[in-house]
C-alpha cells in the first residue's frame, strides 16, 4: 500500500479537537470553512499521493546530479511535479493574497504540508525553504524588494534558500567570514563558501532568491555585525521578468548525503555576487530567524510526516506478512500462518507510532492555530498568549517530533524484518530521511537549549507559566468526569513532573549554566510528552463527547484507546527523564576532556 | 582520528575484573596467560587498525559486486586482508587446536572479534559466520565431516554461510519449502531458493560451505521436518582438495541494503545441488541454533562494536571542531571557539554512550567467560550455572546492545552535527552498518521473546534465581562499604525491579499469553541494565581497590566516574520499562487489524 494522506485526522483535529469554525470572524479563517478546508485536503491529499509520492523513491535512488558548469538535475520527474505543483497553486495556501497567495490560515497550510512532506520529503523541501524566504523578506524586505520577490516566491514560480553555515562556522554564526562590499549603486558585492545549501541550484524554477549571511566591510566581530542579503540568481528586472545572470553565484558541488537525495544539498561559492541588503545593516540574524523559526516548525513537522509515512508502510506489512502464530491461538487458521500484526510486540511498535503521531499531530496544529492567532486575533492577551506559544512550541515540537519521527522510521524498519534493511522497501529511505531532521535547523541539542536558556526564561516564565494555567484549568474542568478520569490523572502527572523539573531548572541553571544544558534534552522530551498528554486529553474529551452523543464512528472509540496506550507506555518515561536531568552536570562534566 | 582498539579496556576487564588468570586449571586458560593474551590482543588490535579499518569506507562505497556467471566481486582490498588475516591466523584463535585451531578460551576470541568488528563490520562478518559454520559441524558432524570440514573452516581457508531464510518464510522456518531428496550413494539432492544469504558467494576463500535447512521428502510439516546439510560450493576430496564444482548450487543476486555493502547479501539458487545430511534426520533445526547461538551473541557483540567504532568518532570530532563558548566561559580563549566537547549536552551524548560501552564490554566478556566455564570447569554446578547464564544472557545481550549500539552511532551522529550527515565523515556509515544488527539472527524482538517465553521458564526458572542470588550476594558482601555505596543501591534497586517485572511475569504470562508478548521488550531492557548496573559495581569494586592500592593510573578513576553516570543517567530508564511492561496487553491488542 502506498501512502495515504491522514485528511480524516486532520479533520478530527482541526474540526473537532481545534474547532477552527470558532474563528470564523478572523481573516483568511472566513474563507476557510470546515467545507471549503476539506475539500483543498482532499485535493491536496490527491496531489500528493498521486504525484509526489509515487517520485519518492526515484529521489532517493537517481540523487541530484551536478554538471561542470555549475548546473544540478534533479532527479527524473522533479520538474513535472513542480509545474504541476505550481500550477495548482500549493505552495501559495499559506501566502498573502497581495502578492497571490491564498491567505488560507497557517493551521491549514501545516496540514497540507505535513502530507506534502510525507509523500516527498526530499522534494518538499523545495517550496518549504521557498516558502521560509518567501516569509523573511515579507517581515523584513522594503517595499520594493516585496513587490519585485513576493509574487514569485508565494507561487514557487522562484525558488528560494537560506544561506547561514560555512565550512568552519554551523551553529556558531559569529564565526562567519562571508563578506559584503558596498556598491555605489547601493548594491553590494558578496563574497565567500556557503555549504549545506538545500536546493541551492536546480532545473525547477526559472530563478533562484537566495538570501545570504555575510559581514559587511567593517562590521562589528560576532553575531552583532551580520546583515542579510538577497542574492538572485537571475537579477530580475523592475517588472518582475528575468535580467542577466548573478556571475559570481554558482553551485561549486553538491554532498554526498544518507538520505534525501532528491534534495540538491549545495556548496555555494559566492564572488562578487550581487546582493541587496535587506532591512537594517548588522541586523541580519534576527530576520534569518524568522525564516529559520518557521523552518524549525516545518522540521518538527517533517519528522511527523516521516513518521507517519513509515509507519503507514510498517502497518500494511504487519497485515500483510504471515509469520508465525498468535500466542493465544490462530487467527488466520485457514492459511499458512498468521499476520505479524497479531504478535504482541509487532503492536507495540505500531501503537507507540500511532500513540506519537496522532498526538503530534493534534499538537503541531495546535500550535500553527496559535501561529495565526498571534497575529489575527482581536484580542491582545491572546496574541501575546498565542505569540508566547510559538515561541516555547518551536524547539519543543522541531527536537521532540524528530526525536520521535526517527524512533518511528526505525520501528517500522524493525517490523519489516529483513525486508526493511533493503532497499526493495521503503523503510530505510524514511529511515535515512528523516535522520537528517533531527541536524539541520539547529540541532535537537540547540532547540533544548533555546528551550532551558531562552524561552523559559524570556518575560520572566510567563509561556510556560501560561501553558501550566491552561492544563490547570482543562483539569479543574475535567476532574470531576469519570470517562476522563485516567487522562486526567495522566495530565496531573505529567504537568507535576514538568513544572517540579522547570523549578530544578530555575533553581540550578542560574547558579551554575551547565546545569541547564546537562538537563535541557531530557527537558524538551518532559515537555514534548506533557504536550502530548495534554493534546490526548483534548482529543479524549472531544472524543468523549461524540461518543455520548450517539455518534458510532469507530474513530472516536480507537481515539480513547490509543490515547490510554499513551498514558501507559509513553507517558512513563517522564519520570526518567525527570530523574535524570535532577542529577545534574557534576558527573557529566567530571571527565577531563582528553580522557575521551 | 581513526580506529583504535580499547585493548587497555580490554584487559582491565580480562584481568582485574574477570581475573581470568584465576582459570590457569583449565585447559586452554593454561596457555593464556595475561601476559599472552595482551600480546594476543596488541597484535590483533595492530592488524584491525592497519588492515580492516581502512578498507571499511571502500568496502561501503564500492559493495559487492554480482556477475552473470553467478560470482561475487568483493570491494577493493578486501582479498588481500581476508589472505593476510588467515595467514596470521586470526580465524582460529577459538577454536580446537586438533582442527588446527590455537584454542583459546572464548572470552579471549570474542575481545579480538571486538575489534575486528568494530574496525569493518562487513568484512568481519565473512569470518564470522564461518566460525558459527565451523561450531555446527564441531557439534553435530560425522567424525568424517569433521576431518573434511574442520581444518579448513577453522583457518578460514574455506568460508561457511547458513541457509535458513526462504522468500516466504523468516522467523518462522516451519514454513520453510527447500526439499532434498535422498541419493543412492547416501548423499542428497537439495532443491530451493534461499535469500539474505551473508557470504554466500565470495572471491575471499576456495571454498565456501553452505549449511541449509531443507525438508526431507515425505518428512513431518513444520519445524519437525527440518534437516541440515552441508552443501559445499566445491565438493572435497577426501584428502581436502578441492573435487568438482556443486553445478547445483549458485548465486543469483545480491541484495541491494541501507548497509554492510562490503558483504555479500545473497540470493541463493539450489537446484538438485548435492549435500550431505549433518546430525540426525528431522533434527536440523537444534543443530542450526549451535550455529543460531554463538551468531546471535557475535551480533550483541557488533551492537557494543560499531557504537565503540561510532563514539570514537563522535569524540574525535566533539574535540576537534570549534563552535560557541562553554556556558561558563571560555576553555579556548585564544582560539576562535571553545571545542565542543566543552557542551553539556555533547558531553551526555559521549558520557551516555560510554557508560553502555563500557559496562557492554565487561557483560559481553563476562558472558563469554561463562561460555568457556560451561564446558570446562570442573565443577558440574559450576559447569551448570555458566550454560544457564549463556542461555539468559544471550537474547539480552544481542537485544539489548544493538538497540543500544544504534542509539550510540546516531548520537555519535548528531555529535557531528551535519558533517555527520554527509557521507565525508564515517558517521552515516556506522549508522547504516549497525541497523541490521537489530534485525538479523532474530530480530530483537524475537530475543524478547525467546528471553520471555522460554530462557526464563527453563528449568522452573533456575536461570534467573540463579542470577538473583549472584546479585544479591554481591550486595550482601558489599552495603557496609561506604566507597561503594551507590553501586549497592543502584544493583539492589535494579535487581528488585527486575525481580518485580520477573513475578509480573509469572502472574500474568501463563494466564494470558499476549501478556507476556508485550511485556516483552521492555522486560529485555530491563534485565540489559541491570546486567551492566551489575557489571558497573564489579568494576567499581575493581577501580576503587586499585585507587585504594595507590594505583594512581587515571582509568579507575574514570572508572567510577563512567559508573556514577551510568546510575544517574541510564537507571532511571529500569522505572519507566517496568511501570510500561506492568500495563499488559489489553490496550495494544484492543483495536481490530483493520484500524491500523
Amino acid at each position: 500500500m502506498s501512502y495515504q494522506a491522514p485528511v480524516r485526522d486532520q479533520m478530527f483535529v482541526l474540526k473537532d479537537v481545534l474547532e477552527i469554525d470558532k474563528y470564523a470572524n478572523l481573516p483568511g479563517f472566513a474563507d476557510a470553512s470546515l467545507d471549503v478546508v476539506e475539500q483543498i485536503l482532499t485535493e491536496g491529499a490527491k496531489f500528493c499521493e498521486e504525484v509526489l509520492a509515487p517520485l519518492n523513491h526515484v529521489g532517493d535512488k537517481e540523487g541530484c546530479r551536478w554538471f561542470p558548469d555549475n548546473t544540478v538535475k534533479t532527479p527524473t520527474g522533479f520538474k513535472a511535479a513542480w509545474d504541476a505543483m505550481v500550477a495548482a497553486g500549493w505552495p501559495a495556501l499559506g501566502s498573502e493574497p497581495e502578492y497571490g497567495g491564498q491567505g488560507l490560515p497557517r493551521v491549514v497550510s501545516i496540514a497540507y504540508s505535513e502530507m506534502s512532506s510525507s509523500a516527498n520529503m526530499a522534494f518538499s523541501m523545495y517550496p518549504g525553504l521557498t516558502h521560509g524566504n518567501y516569509s523573511a523578506i515579507l517581515v523584513g524586505g522594503s517595499d520594493e524588494q516585496k513587490a519585485l520577490y513576493l509574487p514569485k516566491l508565494a507561487t514557487a514560480e522562484w525558488g528560494g534558500t537560506m544561506n547561514l553555515t560555512e565550512p568552519h562556522c554551523g551553529t556558531d554564526l559569529g564565526l562567519l567570514r562571508t563578506k559584503a562590499v558596498p556598491q555605489a549603486d547601493g548594491s553590494y558585492r558578496i563574497t565567500g563558501q556557503k555549504i549545506w545549501i538545500s536546493g541551492g541550484e536546480h532545473d525547477l524554477a526559472e530563478n533562484i532568491v537566495h538570501l545570504v549571511l555575510a559581514r559587511i566591510e567593517g562590521a562589528p566581530a560576532g553575531v552583532k555585525g551580520i546583515s542579510l542579503f538577497i542574492v538572485p540568481k537571475f537579477i530580475p528586472n523592475a517588472d518582475g521578468t528575468l535580467g542577466p545572470r548573478n556571475e559570481g553565484v554558482k553551485c561549486a558541488g553538491l554532498e554526498e548525503k544518507m538520505g534525501i537525495h532528491g534534495n540538491a544539498t549545495c556548496v555555494m561559492s559566492y564572488e562578487d555576487a550581487q546582493g541587496w541588503l535587506i532591512g537594517e545593516e548588522n541586523a541580519g540574524l534576527k530576520l534569518m530567524f524568522v525564516m529559520m523559526n518557521e523552518a524549525r516548525l516545518g522540521v518538527g513537522l517533517q519528522g511527523l510526516a516521516q513518521g507517519e509515512a513509515a509507519y503507514q508502510a510498517a502497518a500494511a506489512f504487519a497485515k500483510d506478512r504471515l509469520q508465525g502464530r498468535s500466542l493465544t491461538g490462530p487467527k488466520n487458521p485457514d492459511g499458512p500462518a498468521d499476520p505479524i500484526i497479531v504478535h504482541p510486540d509487532v503492536r507495540r511498535m505500531l501503537m507507540d507510532s500511532r500513540a506519537i503521531l496522532e498526538g503530534g499531530r493534534a499538537f503541531l496544529l495546535w500550535t500553527g492555530l496559535h501561529g495565526d492567532l498571534m497575529h489575527l486575533s482581536p484580542d491582545e492577551a491572546q496574541r501575546q498568549k498565542s505569540s508566547d506559544y510559538m515561541g516555547l512550541m518551536t524547539p519543543v515540537l522541531k527536537g521532540y517530533l524528530t526525536d520521535k519521527g526517527f524512533k518511528i522510521a526505525s520501528d517500522a524498519m524493525q517490523v519489516h524484518g529483513g525486508s526493511g534493511y533493503t532497499e526493495h522497501f521503503p523503510a530505510s529511505q524514511y529511515l535515512r530521511d528523516v535522520r537528517i531532521a533531527l541536524i539541520y535547523e539547529g540541532t535537537n541539542g540547540i532547540q533544548a537549549l533555546d528551550l532551558v536558556g531562552r524561552k523559559l526564561a524570556a518575560n520572566g516564565g510567563r509561556a510556560v507559566m501560561s501553558f501550566f494555567a491552561e492544563v490547570d484549568q482543562f483539569v479543574g474542568e475535567h476532574e470531576a468526569d469519570a470517562e476522563l478520569k485516567p487522562f486526567v490523572e495522566g495530565l496531573t502527572e505529567a504537568k507535576a513532573k514538568l513544572q517540579e523539573a522547570t523549578m530544578w531548572l530555575m533553581q540550578n541553571g542560574l547558579a551554575n549554566p551547565d546545569n541547564a544544558g546537562a538537563a535541557s534534552t531530557d527537558y524538551m522530551h518532559l515537555f514534548g510528552i506533557t504536550g502530548l498528554t495534554y493534546m490526548w486529553a483534548l482529543i479524549a474529551k472531544t472524543a468523549q463527547a461524540k461518543i455520548a452523543a450517539g455518534d458510532a464512528d469507530p474513530l472516536y472509540r480507537n481515539k480513547l484507546t490509543v490515547g490510554r496506550y499513551f498514558l501507559e507506555r509513553i507517558l512513563p518515561e517522564a519520570g526518567s527523564h525527570l530523574a535524570k536531568l535532577k542529577t545534574g552536570s557534576a558527573t557529566m562534566m567530571a571527565l577531563e576532556a582528553d580522557a575521551f
